[in-house]
Protein backbone atom coordinates (compact mmCIF):
# COMPACT_ATOMS: atom_id res chain seq x y z
CA UNK A 1 0.00 0.00 0.00
CA UNK A 2 1.22 3.23 -0.70
CA UNK A 3 1.14 6.20 1.35
CA UNK A 4 -1.51 8.16 -0.55
CA UNK A 5 -3.88 5.50 -0.64
CA UNK A 6 -3.37 4.78 3.19
CA UNK A 7 -3.94 9.32 3.91
CA UNK A 8 -6.93 8.38 1.42
CA UNK A 9 -8.62 5.62 3.46
CA UNK A 10 -7.79 7.60 6.33
CA UNK A 11 -9.81 10.29 5.20
CA UNK A 12 -12.88 8.42 3.78
CA UNK A 13 -13.13 6.08 6.80
CA UNK A 14 -12.43 9.54 9.55
CA UNK A 15 -10.36 6.88 11.32
CA UNK A 16 -6.59 6.27 11.75
CA UNK A 17 -7.74 3.64 14.23
CA UNK A 18 -5.55 0.58 13.90
CA UNK A 19 -7.00 -3.04 15.71
CA UNK A 20 -4.57 -5.15 17.50
CA UNK A 21 -5.18 -8.37 17.12
CA UNK A 22 -3.11 -9.95 20.25
CA UNK A 23 -5.42 -12.57 20.80
CA UNK A 24 -4.89 -14.78 23.91
CA UNK A 25 -6.57 -18.41 24.23
CA UNK A 26 -6.87 -17.59 28.07
CA UNK A 27 -8.76 -14.56 27.23
CA UNK A 28 -11.38 -15.38 24.27
CA UNK A 29 -14.63 -16.38 25.07
CA UNK A 30 -15.00 -19.46 26.15
CA UNK A 31 -17.44 -21.24 23.33
CA UNK A 32 -15.19 -20.56 20.86
CA UNK A 33 -12.50 -23.47 22.26
CA UNK A 34 -14.91 -25.18 20.86
CA UNK A 35 -14.14 -24.05 17.33
CA UNK A 36 -11.67 -26.27 14.86
CA UNK A 37 -9.23 -23.04 15.52
CA UNK A 38 -10.41 -21.17 18.05
CA UNK A 39 -8.12 -18.22 17.29
CA UNK A 40 -8.96 -17.47 13.54
CA UNK A 41 -12.64 -17.90 14.47
CA UNK A 42 -12.29 -14.90 17.43
CA UNK A 43 -10.15 -12.62 14.99
CA UNK A 44 -12.83 -13.19 12.11
CA UNK A 45 -16.13 -11.87 14.16
CA UNK A 46 -13.63 -9.21 15.35
CA UNK A 47 -12.73 -8.46 12.03
CA UNK A 48 -16.02 -8.59 10.55
CA UNK A 49 -16.89 -6.40 13.30
CA UNK A 50 -14.12 -3.29 13.41
CA UNK A 51 -13.18 -3.50 9.94
CA UNK A 52 -15.91 0.14 9.20
CA UNK A 53 -14.33 1.74 11.79
CA UNK A 54 -10.30 0.78 11.36
CA UNK A 55 -7.94 1.45 8.74
CA UNK A 56 -5.35 -1.24 10.10
CA UNK A 57 -4.77 -4.12 11.53
CA UNK A 58 -1.57 -5.63 13.77
CA UNK A 59 -1.30 -9.05 14.53
CA UNK A 60 1.05 -9.37 17.46
CA UNK A 61 3.58 -12.20 16.63
CA UNK A 62 4.38 -13.23 20.17
CA UNK A 63 0.16 -14.33 20.38
CA UNK A 64 0.19 -16.80 17.31
CA UNK A 65 4.17 -17.92 17.59
CA UNK A 66 3.00 -18.78 21.30
CA UNK A 67 0.81 -21.91 19.72
CA UNK A 68 3.33 -23.32 17.63
CA UNK A 69 1.93 -24.56 14.84
CA UNK A 70 -1.31 -23.82 15.14
CA UNK A 71 -0.38 -20.44 16.04
CA UNK A 72 0.91 -20.07 12.68
CA UNK A 73 -1.89 -21.14 11.19
CA UNK A 74 -4.08 -19.24 12.75
CA UNK A 75 -1.92 -15.68 12.04
CA UNK A 76 -1.86 -16.78 7.59
CA UNK A 77 -5.40 -17.83 7.82
CA UNK A 78 -6.07 -14.16 9.87
CA UNK A 79 -3.97 -12.36 7.31
CA UNK A 80 -5.69 -14.00 3.93
CA UNK A 81 -9.20 -13.74 5.23
CA UNK A 82 -8.35 -9.25 6.03
CA UNK A 83 -6.70 -9.61 2.58
CA UNK A 84 -9.34 -11.26 1.01
CA UNK A 85 -12.46 -9.38 2.91
CA UNK A 86 -10.80 -6.27 3.40
CA UNK A 87 -8.21 -5.40 1.07
CA UNK A 88 -8.09 -1.64 1.60
CA UNK A 89 -6.59 -2.23 5.74
CA UNK A 90 -3.28 -2.15 6.25
CA UNK A 91 -1.55 -5.34 7.85
CA UNK A 92 0.81 -4.61 10.40
CA UNK A 93 2.46 -7.73 11.58
CA UNK A 94 3.73 -6.64 14.98
CA UNK A 95 7.12 -8.81 15.49
CA UNK A 96 9.73 -6.85 16.23
CA UNK A 97 12.69 -8.27 14.53
CA UNK A 98 16.11 -7.09 13.89
CA UNK A 99 18.60 -8.97 13.16
CA UNK A 100 22.17 -9.62 11.07
CA UNK A 101 21.85 -8.96 7.59
CA UNK A 102 21.26 -12.26 5.92
CA UNK A 103 18.60 -13.33 8.61
CA UNK A 104 16.94 -10.01 8.51
CA UNK A 105 16.43 -10.96 4.66
CA UNK A 106 14.97 -14.61 6.01
CA UNK A 107 12.52 -12.46 7.87
CA UNK A 108 11.98 -10.23 4.92
CA UNK A 109 10.98 -13.08 3.19
CA UNK A 110 8.91 -15.00 5.32
CA UNK A 111 7.03 -11.63 6.02
CA UNK A 112 6.55 -10.05 2.93
CA UNK A 113 6.88 -13.17 0.06
CA UNK A 114 4.93 -15.27 1.87
CA UNK A 115 3.01 -13.71 4.47
CA UNK A 116 1.46 -10.73 2.10
CA UNK A 117 1.54 -8.32 4.91
CA UNK A 118 2.14 -4.38 4.31
CA UNK A 119 4.58 -3.96 7.00
CA UNK A 120 6.23 -5.52 9.85
CA UNK A 121 7.86 -3.65 13.14
CA UNK A 122 11.69 -3.97 13.47
CA UNK A 123 13.83 -3.10 16.79
CA UNK A 124 16.51 -0.90 15.45
CA UNK A 125 19.16 -1.93 17.98
CA UNK A 126 21.69 -3.50 15.16
CA UNK A 127 21.79 -0.85 13.21
CA UNK A 128 21.75 -0.37 9.51
CA UNK A 129 22.37 -3.41 8.27
CA UNK A 130 19.42 -5.08 9.98
CA UNK A 131 16.48 -3.00 8.79
CA UNK A 132 17.60 -2.38 5.14
CA UNK A 133 16.67 -6.09 3.83
CA UNK A 134 13.18 -5.46 4.93
CA UNK A 135 13.13 -1.86 2.38
CA UNK A 136 13.72 -4.02 -0.42
CA UNK A 137 9.95 -4.69 -1.30
CA UNK A 138 7.93 -2.49 -3.28
CA UNK A 139 4.90 -1.30 -1.71
CA UNK A 140 6.43 -2.72 2.13
CA UNK A 141 7.01 -0.78 5.29
CA UNK A 142 9.00 -0.73 8.14
CA UNK A 143 7.71 0.38 11.11
CA UNK A 144 11.16 1.09 13.35
CA UNK A 145 10.73 1.57 17.54
CA UNK A 146 11.81 4.49 17.87
CA UNK A 147 10.20 6.01 21.32
CA UNK A 148 8.06 2.61 22.95
CA UNK A 149 5.08 2.82 25.13
CA UNK A 150 6.35 0.70 28.52
CA UNK A 151 8.18 1.99 31.44
CA UNK A 152 11.68 0.65 30.04
CA UNK A 153 11.38 2.84 27.10
CA UNK A 154 13.47 5.11 30.20
CA UNK A 155 16.22 2.78 30.17
CA UNK A 156 17.72 3.25 27.23
CA UNK A 157 15.92 5.80 24.46
CA UNK A 158 16.03 8.42 26.34
CA UNK A 159 19.95 8.47 26.68
CA UNK A 160 21.43 11.57 25.93
CA UNK A 161 24.23 11.16 23.54
CA UNK A 162 27.55 13.37 24.56
CA UNK A 163 26.92 14.88 21.44
CA UNK A 164 24.96 17.31 21.28
CA UNK A 165 22.14 16.44 24.05
CA UNK A 166 20.72 13.97 21.51
CA UNK A 167 18.77 11.21 22.88
CA UNK A 168 19.24 8.01 21.37
CA UNK A 169 15.65 7.98 20.15
CA UNK A 170 16.08 11.02 18.10
CA UNK A 171 19.55 9.80 16.45
CA UNK A 172 17.31 6.61 16.05
CA UNK A 173 14.46 8.70 13.85
CA UNK A 174 17.33 10.89 12.11
CA UNK A 175 19.71 8.16 11.45
CA UNK A 176 17.09 6.33 10.09
CA UNK A 177 15.72 8.48 7.51
CA UNK A 178 18.86 8.01 5.39
CA UNK A 179 17.55 4.30 4.66
CA UNK A 180 14.04 5.61 3.48
CA UNK A 181 11.56 8.68 3.45
CA UNK A 182 8.51 8.63 4.77
CA UNK A 183 7.01 6.88 1.86
CA UNK A 184 8.73 3.54 3.24
CA UNK A 185 9.12 4.10 6.61
CA UNK A 186 6.97 4.48 9.95
CA UNK A 187 8.12 4.80 13.31
CA UNK A 188 6.38 3.31 16.75
CA UNK A 189 5.93 6.22 19.44
CA UNK A 190 4.59 4.96 22.23
CA UNK A 191 0.72 7.10 23.15
CA UNK A 192 2.23 7.09 26.86
CA UNK A 193 4.52 9.65 25.76
CA UNK A 194 2.55 13.32 25.75
CA UNK A 195 4.83 15.94 24.51
CA UNK A 196 7.52 13.98 23.56
CA UNK A 197 5.52 14.15 20.24
CA UNK A 198 6.65 17.60 19.85
CA UNK A 199 10.19 16.75 19.88
CA UNK A 200 9.36 13.69 17.44
CA UNK A 201 7.85 15.82 15.17
CA UNK A 202 10.32 18.05 14.57
CA UNK A 203 13.06 15.34 13.60
CA UNK A 204 10.05 13.39 11.03
CA UNK A 205 7.40 15.79 9.91
CA UNK A 206 6.00 13.95 7.64
CA UNK A 207 6.45 10.14 8.87
CA UNK A 208 3.71 7.88 10.06
CA UNK A 209 3.91 7.23 13.60
CA UNK A 210 2.06 3.57 14.97
CA UNK A 211 1.11 4.70 18.32
CA UNK A 212 0.38 1.84 20.45
CA UNK A 213 -0.62 2.49 24.38
CA UNK A 214 -3.63 4.19 24.43
CA UNK A 215 -6.39 2.41 26.22
CA UNK A 216 -5.10 -0.29 28.41
CA UNK A 217 -1.94 1.46 28.33
CA UNK A 218 -3.36 5.17 29.85
CA UNK A 219 -1.68 7.14 26.81
CA UNK A 220 -4.26 9.75 25.68
CA UNK A 221 -5.48 10.09 22.49
CA UNK A 222 -6.31 13.70 22.38
CA UNK A 223 -2.74 14.24 23.96
CA UNK A 224 -1.44 12.21 20.82
CA UNK A 225 -3.37 14.21 18.25
CA UNK A 226 -2.29 17.51 19.58
CA UNK A 227 1.37 16.82 19.50
CA UNK A 228 1.58 14.28 16.70
CA UNK A 229 -1.08 15.09 14.10
CA UNK A 230 -0.29 16.46 10.33
CA UNK A 231 -2.11 17.56 7.73
CA UNK A 232 -2.08 14.28 6.22
CA UNK A 233 -3.15 13.25 9.98
CA UNK A 234 0.53 10.54 10.15
CA UNK A 235 -0.77 8.81 13.25
CA UNK A 236 -2.03 4.85 13.15
CA UNK A 237 -3.02 4.83 16.72
CA UNK A 238 -3.60 0.91 17.79
CA UNK A 239 -5.41 -0.18 20.52
CA UNK A 240 -5.65 -4.03 20.89
CA UNK A 241 -7.19 -5.05 24.63
CA UNK A 242 -9.38 -2.38 24.85
CA UNK A 243 -11.44 -3.18 21.56
CA UNK A 244 -10.74 -7.03 21.57
CA UNK A 245 -11.24 -8.12 24.95
CA UNK A 246 -14.23 -5.31 26.32
CA UNK A 247 -16.49 -8.07 26.57
CA UNK A 248 -16.24 -11.91 27.49
CA UNK A 249 -19.49 -13.41 26.33
CA UNK A 250 -21.09 -14.15 23.05
CA UNK A 251 -21.43 -10.44 22.17
CA UNK A 252 -17.79 -10.03 22.22
CA UNK A 253 -17.61 -9.04 18.61
CA UNK A 254 -20.72 -6.56 18.49
CA UNK A 255 -19.35 -4.92 21.38
CA UNK A 256 -15.48 -5.05 19.82
CA UNK A 257 -17.60 -2.81 17.06
CA UNK A 258 -18.94 -0.35 19.58
CA UNK A 259 -15.85 0.51 20.80
CA UNK A 260 -14.09 0.44 17.64
CA UNK A 261 -17.04 2.96 16.83
CA UNK A 262 -16.64 5.19 19.41
CA UNK A 263 -12.51 5.75 19.13
CA UNK A 264 -13.33 6.28 15.14
CA UNK A 265 -16.00 9.03 16.29
CA UNK A 266 -13.40 10.90 18.53
CA UNK A 267 -10.65 10.04 16.05
CA UNK A 268 -13.16 12.16 13.29
CA UNK A 269 -13.16 14.45 15.63
CA UNK A 270 -9.89 15.27 15.79
CA UNK A 271 -9.37 14.89 12.39
CA UNK A 272 -11.89 18.11 12.06
CA UNK A 273 -10.01 19.92 14.68
CA UNK A 274 -6.61 19.69 13.03
CA UNK A 275 -8.46 20.34 9.10
CA UNK A 276 -10.15 23.46 10.76
CA UNK A 277 -6.65 24.55 11.91
CA UNK B 1 20.62 -25.72 32.40
CA UNK B 2 23.20 -23.85 35.49
CA UNK B 3 26.20 -22.12 35.54
CA UNK B 4 28.06 -24.86 36.05
CA UNK B 5 27.02 -27.48 34.39
CA UNK B 6 27.65 -25.18 31.49
CA UNK B 7 31.27 -24.58 32.79
CA UNK B 8 32.13 -28.44 33.07
CA UNK B 9 30.47 -29.67 29.53
CA UNK B 10 32.90 -27.02 28.30
CA UNK B 11 36.03 -28.11 30.22
CA UNK B 12 34.59 -32.33 29.61
CA UNK B 13 34.69 -31.73 26.48
CA UNK B 14 37.36 -29.36 25.94
CA UNK B 15 35.10 -27.12 23.91
CA UNK B 16 32.96 -23.87 23.94
CA UNK B 17 31.73 -24.10 20.74
CA UNK B 18 28.01 -23.60 19.49
CA UNK B 19 26.99 -24.64 16.08
CA UNK B 20 24.22 -22.23 14.66
CA UNK B 21 21.64 -24.43 12.87
CA UNK B 22 20.69 -21.39 10.81
CA UNK B 23 19.25 -24.16 7.81
CA UNK B 24 18.27 -22.79 4.69
CA UNK B 25 16.19 -24.72 2.07
CA UNK B 26 18.55 -22.62 -0.64
CA UNK B 27 21.52 -23.91 0.78
CA UNK B 28 21.17 -27.12 2.09
CA UNK B 29 22.09 -30.18 -0.69
CA UNK B 30 20.12 -31.03 -3.08
CA UNK B 31 19.57 -34.84 -2.51
CA UNK B 32 17.84 -33.49 1.41
CA UNK B 33 14.96 -31.82 -0.70
CA UNK B 34 12.99 -35.69 -1.38
CA UNK B 35 12.72 -35.48 2.58
CA UNK B 36 9.57 -35.23 4.07
CA UNK B 37 10.90 -32.80 6.18
CA UNK B 38 14.48 -31.54 4.39
CA UNK B 39 15.41 -28.99 7.03
CA UNK B 40 14.93 -31.38 9.52
CA UNK B 41 17.00 -34.55 7.77
CA UNK B 42 19.58 -31.72 7.39
CA UNK B 43 19.84 -30.68 11.33
CA UNK B 44 19.88 -34.13 12.29
CA UNK B 45 22.95 -34.99 10.37
CA UNK B 46 24.44 -32.05 10.86
CA UNK B 47 23.66 -32.28 14.76
CA UNK B 48 24.89 -35.97 14.97
CA UNK B 49 28.19 -35.53 13.16
CA UNK B 50 28.85 -32.62 15.60
CA UNK B 51 27.77 -33.21 18.80
CA UNK B 52 31.06 -34.67 20.06
CA UNK B 53 32.94 -31.47 19.40
CA UNK B 54 30.23 -28.64 20.71
CA UNK B 55 28.42 -27.79 23.53
CA UNK B 56 25.79 -25.62 22.33
CA UNK B 57 23.02 -25.19 19.11
CA UNK B 58 21.23 -22.40 17.83
CA UNK B 59 18.53 -22.53 16.11
CA UNK B 60 17.74 -19.20 14.16
CA UNK B 61 14.18 -18.72 14.26
CA UNK B 62 14.34 -16.89 11.00
CA UNK B 63 15.49 -19.74 8.75
CA UNK B 64 12.44 -21.79 10.56
CA UNK B 65 9.55 -18.97 10.09
CA UNK B 66 10.58 -18.56 6.52
CA UNK B 67 9.00 -22.18 5.74
CA UNK B 68 6.16 -21.12 8.19
CA UNK B 69 4.10 -24.14 9.78
CA UNK B 70 6.94 -26.67 8.06
CA UNK B 71 9.61 -24.71 9.32
CA UNK B 72 8.14 -24.61 12.97
CA UNK B 73 7.46 -28.29 13.09
CA UNK B 74 11.03 -28.30 11.67
CA UNK B 75 12.19 -26.72 14.69
CA UNK B 76 10.15 -28.30 17.09
CA UNK B 77 11.54 -31.36 16.18
CA UNK B 78 15.05 -30.39 16.14
CA UNK B 79 14.75 -29.02 19.55
CA UNK B 80 13.33 -32.06 20.93
CA UNK B 81 15.53 -34.38 18.68
CA UNK B 82 18.77 -32.87 20.57
CA UNK B 83 16.75 -32.87 24.01
CA UNK B 84 16.17 -36.62 23.83
CA UNK B 85 19.85 -37.64 22.09
CA UNK B 86 22.31 -34.86 23.54
CA UNK B 87 20.65 -33.70 26.94
CA UNK B 88 23.90 -32.00 27.80
CA UNK B 89 23.90 -29.65 24.83
CA UNK B 90 22.52 -26.35 25.98
CA UNK B 91 19.97 -24.80 23.47
CA UNK B 92 19.79 -21.52 22.40
CA UNK B 93 16.38 -20.04 20.19
CA UNK B 94 17.99 -17.13 18.24
CA UNK B 95 15.18 -14.79 17.91
CA UNK B 96 16.16 -11.19 19.06
CA UNK B 97 12.67 -10.84 20.76
CA UNK B 98 11.96 -7.92 23.29
CA UNK B 99 8.48 -6.18 23.26
CA UNK B 100 6.12 -4.48 26.17
CA UNK B 101 5.77 -7.06 29.31
CA UNK B 102 2.30 -8.81 28.43
CA UNK B 103 4.13 -9.75 25.17
CA UNK B 104 7.45 -10.93 26.10
CA UNK B 105 5.17 -13.28 28.72
CA UNK B 106 4.05 -14.76 25.81
CA UNK B 107 7.51 -15.16 24.07
CA UNK B 108 9.01 -16.43 27.21
CA UNK B 109 5.92 -18.85 27.19
CA UNK B 110 6.10 -19.69 23.69
CA UNK B 111 10.04 -20.57 23.78
CA UNK B 112 10.52 -21.63 27.38
CA UNK B 113 7.17 -24.11 27.86
CA UNK B 114 6.56 -25.43 24.94
CA UNK B 115 9.59 -24.64 23.13
CA UNK B 116 11.67 -26.62 25.65
CA UNK B 117 14.95 -24.70 25.21
CA UNK B 118 17.44 -23.24 27.57
CA UNK B 119 17.83 -19.56 26.50
CA UNK B 120 16.60 -17.09 24.14
CA UNK B 121 18.51 -14.24 22.36
CA UNK B 122 16.40 -10.59 23.59
CA UNK B 123 17.41 -7.27 22.09
CA UNK B 124 17.60 -4.44 24.64
CA UNK B 125 16.07 -1.80 23.44
CA UNK B 126 12.79 -1.67 25.02
CA UNK B 127 14.77 -2.02 28.52
CA UNK B 128 13.77 -3.77 31.53
CA UNK B 129 10.00 -4.68 31.46
CA UNK B 130 10.59 -5.92 28.15
CA UNK B 131 13.18 -8.18 28.98
CA UNK B 132 12.49 -9.55 32.97
CA UNK B 133 9.28 -11.98 31.83
CA UNK B 134 12.05 -14.09 30.36
CA UNK B 135 13.66 -14.48 33.60
CA UNK B 136 10.74 -15.94 35.72
CA UNK B 137 11.90 -19.19 34.68
CA UNK B 138 14.20 -21.90 36.55
CA UNK B 139 16.98 -23.00 35.41
CA UNK B 140 16.21 -20.87 31.93
CA UNK B 141 18.92 -17.75 30.75
CA UNK B 142 18.14 -14.37 28.62
CA UNK B 143 21.17 -13.63 26.61
CA UNK B 144 21.01 -10.14 25.78
CA UNK B 145 22.52 -8.09 22.67
CA UNK B 146 25.36 -6.04 23.76
CA UNK B 147 27.49 -5.51 21.08
CA UNK B 148 26.82 -7.34 17.55
CA UNK B 149 29.11 -8.71 15.20
CA UNK B 150 27.46 -6.50 12.15
CA UNK B 151 28.54 -3.22 10.64
CA UNK B 152 25.07 -1.72 12.07
CA UNK B 153 26.43 -2.14 15.42
CA UNK B 154 27.98 1.34 14.81
CA UNK B 155 24.70 3.10 14.29
CA UNK B 156 23.96 2.90 17.78
CA UNK B 157 25.72 0.04 20.18
CA UNK B 158 28.63 2.76 20.13
CA UNK B 159 26.67 5.95 21.29
CA UNK B 160 28.35 7.51 23.93
CA UNK B 161 26.41 8.69 26.59
CA UNK B 162 26.90 12.73 27.64
CA UNK B 163 26.97 11.47 30.96
CA UNK B 164 30.48 10.13 31.39
CA UNK B 165 30.92 8.97 27.65
CA UNK B 166 29.55 5.91 28.55
CA UNK B 167 28.40 3.76 25.51
CA UNK B 168 25.51 2.42 24.94
CA UNK B 169 26.61 -0.99 24.77
CA UNK B 170 27.94 -0.55 28.44
CA UNK B 171 25.19 1.33 29.98
CA UNK B 172 23.14 -2.08 28.64
CA UNK B 173 25.82 -3.95 30.13
CA UNK B 174 25.87 -1.75 33.81
CA UNK B 175 21.65 -1.73 33.90
CA UNK B 176 20.96 -5.04 33.22
CA UNK B 177 22.64 -6.54 35.64
CA UNK B 178 20.37 -4.90 37.72
CA UNK B 179 18.04 -7.68 36.25
CA UNK B 180 19.49 -10.80 36.60
CA UNK B 181 22.95 -12.02 37.70
CA UNK B 182 25.63 -14.42 35.76
CA UNK B 183 23.72 -17.47 36.51
CA UNK B 184 20.37 -16.08 34.65
CA UNK B 185 22.17 -13.39 31.70
CA UNK B 186 24.97 -14.14 29.07
CA UNK B 187 25.54 -11.48 26.62
CA UNK B 188 25.84 -11.69 22.77
CA UNK B 189 29.33 -9.75 21.83
CA UNK B 190 30.62 -10.16 18.05
CA UNK B 191 33.79 -11.36 16.95
CA UNK B 192 34.51 -8.80 14.91
CA UNK B 193 34.48 -6.55 18.29
CA UNK B 194 38.36 -7.40 18.91
CA UNK B 195 39.86 -5.59 21.30
CA UNK B 196 36.27 -3.67 23.28
CA UNK B 197 35.99 -7.51 24.71
CA UNK B 198 38.73 -6.01 27.21
CA UNK B 199 37.05 -2.78 27.41
CA UNK B 200 33.44 -5.78 28.00
CA UNK B 201 35.46 -7.64 30.62
CA UNK B 202 35.73 -4.61 32.90
CA UNK B 203 31.85 -4.51 33.37
CA UNK B 204 30.98 -8.03 33.27
CA UNK B 205 33.83 -10.04 34.57
CA UNK B 206 32.15 -13.34 34.90
CA UNK B 207 29.34 -13.66 32.46
CA UNK B 208 28.99 -15.52 29.50
CA UNK B 209 29.53 -14.06 26.04
CA UNK B 210 27.70 -15.81 23.15
CA UNK B 211 29.99 -14.60 20.63
CA UNK B 212 29.08 -14.66 16.75
CA UNK B 213 31.16 -13.76 14.05
CA UNK B 214 33.92 -15.98 14.03
CA UNK B 215 34.29 -17.52 10.31
CA UNK B 216 32.21 -16.13 7.56
CA UNK B 217 31.95 -12.70 9.41
CA UNK B 218 35.59 -12.27 9.82
CA UNK B 219 35.83 -12.53 13.35
CA UNK B 220 39.39 -14.16 14.95
CA UNK B 221 39.31 -16.79 17.81
CA UNK B 222 42.43 -16.26 18.98
CA UNK B 223 41.13 -12.46 19.20
CA UNK B 224 38.38 -13.24 21.35
CA UNK B 225 40.06 -15.36 23.44
CA UNK B 226 42.86 -13.21 24.38
CA UNK B 227 40.72 -10.66 25.58
CA UNK B 228 37.31 -12.25 26.79
CA UNK B 229 38.18 -15.29 28.15
CA UNK B 230 37.80 -16.52 31.87
CA UNK B 231 38.76 -18.96 34.23
CA UNK B 232 35.23 -20.33 33.72
CA UNK B 233 36.14 -19.74 30.01
CA UNK B 234 32.41 -17.37 29.73
CA UNK B 235 32.68 -18.35 26.66
CA UNK B 236 30.20 -19.97 23.55
CA UNK B 237 31.99 -19.32 20.26
CA UNK B 238 29.27 -19.80 17.33
CA UNK B 239 30.26 -20.60 13.95
CA UNK B 240 26.43 -21.40 11.40
CA UNK B 241 28.04 -21.22 7.92
CA UNK B 242 31.38 -21.92 8.22
CA UNK B 243 30.05 -25.77 9.88
CA UNK B 244 26.72 -26.19 8.29
CA UNK B 245 27.45 -25.19 4.77
CA UNK B 246 31.53 -26.25 4.15
CA UNK B 247 30.35 -29.30 2.13
CA UNK B 248 27.01 -29.35 -0.03
CA UNK B 249 27.55 -33.11 -1.36
CA UNK B 250 26.09 -36.06 -0.03
CA UNK B 251 29.07 -35.97 2.38
CA UNK B 252 28.14 -32.77 4.20
CA UNK B 253 27.54 -34.38 7.40
CA UNK B 254 30.80 -35.34 7.69
CA UNK B 255 32.36 -32.34 6.62
CA UNK B 256 31.06 -30.33 9.40
CA UNK B 257 32.03 -32.90 11.28
CA UNK B 258 35.24 -32.05 10.65
CA UNK B 259 35.07 -28.75 10.72
CA UNK B 260 33.30 -28.67 14.35
CA UNK B 261 36.00 -30.54 15.14
CA UNK B 262 39.14 -28.43 14.04
CA UNK B 263 37.48 -26.07 16.24
CA UNK B 264 37.33 -27.77 19.21
CA UNK B 265 41.17 -28.27 18.90
CA UNK B 266 41.30 -24.42 18.14
CA UNK B 267 39.63 -24.24 21.68
CA UNK B 268 40.94 -26.94 23.46
CA UNK B 269 44.33 -25.37 22.57
CA UNK B 270 43.32 -21.86 23.58
CA UNK B 271 41.75 -23.50 26.98
CA UNK B 272 44.88 -24.80 27.98
CA UNK B 273 46.97 -21.34 26.78
CA UNK B 274 44.31 -19.69 29.72
CA UNK B 275 44.93 -22.50 32.27
CA UNK B 276 48.52 -22.39 31.70
CA UNK B 277 48.87 -18.73 33.19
Amino acid sequence: MTKKELVDNIFRKQSFLCVGLDTDLKKIPQHLLQEDDPIFAFNKAIIDATAPYCVAYKPNLAFYECFGIKGWMAFEKTVAYIKTHYPDQFIIADAKRGDIGNTSAMYARCFFEQGGVDSLTVAPYMGEDSVTPFLSYEGKWVILLALTSNKGSHDFQLTESAEGGERLFEKVLRISQQWADDERMMYVVGATQGKLFEDIRKIVPEHFLLVPGVGAQGGSLEEVCRYGMTPECGLLVNSSRGIIYADTTERFAEVAGEKARELQQQMAAELAKKMAC
